[in-house]
């Protein structure tokens, strides 16, 4: 609440001074519902942790869904940056069910092996071209959701990775050129099911990767304006409050810019697509002996700025 | 046309007898634009190869894009009969552009050594379980589209694919209920990069498989009514007139139901989603030498009672 307390200060100082209104650096954009509303809505966190702004309510002709408010590009946009200065109710937290920031989008791209360390863990070289495998958008939960352990897997582990959300549609994107075309960026847990990633399925990784509820995402997407350095960021997976994953996004092979200009000279880019971007070592089916998820473990994923996603493996 | 006249004999003669109607066993569902109306519509194809009824003039309450359609399940199939046996203008073939059947599904499903002879082809032994890839819905392109060769590529090559389409969502679906979530069948290209496919990418296929434009279809959703058996169709594929690929779908190693089985042990299944069930032998990568696509070509996949899809190389 401080950095709210500040900000409406700011806010005030700015509008009484008529100072040209510098956007706020910390813009958290939800997908929620609430009892006393009709089907998911748009919001903004009010901070990482915090309650939550009905965009709807502050303008009904905004999309109710994420896709659609990207697709709409600026003029959403600045709809949402007049949202986080106006002097808006906010929802307490227990009050809104959180959704992924992004649901059904036409694409989950995931990256494979793009951590130095997680490499070595594996003992493979450092790919020389990014490893690309996908989930379908059928995986995606929200950011509390439960990960249903499915009987058909016996080895089910934990990845803790930073998301990308395209904003804009390319093709053919160069590197320079890619953060224009990047929404923001939020938390993802690419839940893995190593017996039918690695032994089964002719070993291509899409079914270990894909089962329901594999893709947890959230809490919020968070504007790139308000990421100090993407690339910069600790990120950290805990199971029942263990630290089992601690690495910084530094530690990344091909960065967002890179794995935007990639892949873009195989597919169109479209709003609400998710680039998966690799996870840091410290995963269960390394560990001597391996490790995997079991009913009533709770799996945090964090990463610093971003926020952290909470997870029961029912 | 003389199928078209006959059932409108028919449905004279059942009209004036009163006699209860009995629903045509071709629905050919399409998904169209034309110069004189805004954006995408559904229709209906008056017969294989035949012109287009516009289903959104017959009923403007229909949704405009097939997954909704499919959501809305039979009471807007319900609608499509009447309109296929009411005397409904019939818009020239030459006056509409065909999209593919659906457009952005929540996934498209492949299976890889889905025919016995495809196996043989490539010296490999037939799969004791599906073997399951994918394409990004991005990847779909109308019936009659160019297929775009990338500069990325060397290794462009052909198959002709059955596609199911999913019409009912589902989980964990038995065998013996499958056919209850098909909504029909249609023809596919799955258009293969196999140098990404097999030698790049860490040999997971989803880049080879997934280039913009890698995936014709159509050009129509023929439902499971209007299919005698779908495990029994001529299944065969043309470049440049010269017949690369014949076989029958009856040399299907796993069959439609088994597919739709295996999968939901994953996934769940929503209206709309594509499975292409794998391709017959006559590939140009096992060809000696390997043969690949190249600009101008033209590609024609046929399946008996669905029909014919043509695209250009460029």
């Amino acid at each position: 609440m401080l950095v709210s307390g500040r900000r409406q200060l700011l806010t005030a100082l700015l509008q009484a001074q008529k100072w040209t209104f510098q956007p706020s650096r910390d813009m958290r954009l939800v997908q929620f519902q609430a009892p006393h509303l009709a089907g998911p809505h748009l919001g903004l966190e009010s901070e990482n942790g915090g309650g939550v702004i009905n965009l709807n309510a502050f303008d009904p002709t905004l999309p109710k869904t994420m896709t659609q408010f990207l697709e709409q590009g600026e003029a959403t946009l600045s709809v949402a940056k007049r949202a986080l200065v106006a002097q808006l109710p906010v929802l307490p937290r227990s009050e809104v069910t959180f959704l992924a920031p992004v649901t059904r989008p036409d694409k989950v791209v995931c990256v494979g092996m793009n951590y130095v360390d997680h490499c070595k863990e594996q003992n493979v070289r450092v790919p020389k071209e990014p490893i690309i495998f996908s989930k379908f958008a059928s995986s995606i939960v929200g950011p509390y959701d439960d990960i249903i352990l499915p009987p058909e897997s016996q080895e089910v582990d934990w990845e803790v990775e930073l998301a990308v959300v395209i904003g804009k549609k390319g093709k053919h994107i160069k590197a320079t050129d890619a953060m224009a075309h990047v929404a923001g960026f939020t938390v993802a847990h690419d839940v893995s099911a190593r017996d039918w990633q690695m032994r089964r399925n002719g070993k291509q990784w899409l079914l270990g990767k894909t089962f329901d509820t594999f893709c947890p995402l959230g809490p919020a997407l968070v504007t790139k304006d308000s990421v100090a350095d993407p690339h910069n960021l600790k990120i950290c997976c805990r199971v029942n409050g263990e630290v089992v994953q601690s690495s910084n996004t530094n530690q990344m092979v091909f960065k967002t810019e890179e794995l935007i200009a990639w892949v873009s000279q195989f597919v169109t880019f479209y709003p609400g697509d998710i680039i998966l971007t690799g996870t840091p070592p410290g995963v269960g089916v390394f560990r001597k002996p391996p490790v995997f998820l079991k009913k009533g473990d709770e799996v945090q994923c964090e990463i610093e700025e971003l926020g952290v996603i909470v997870n029961k493996v029912v």
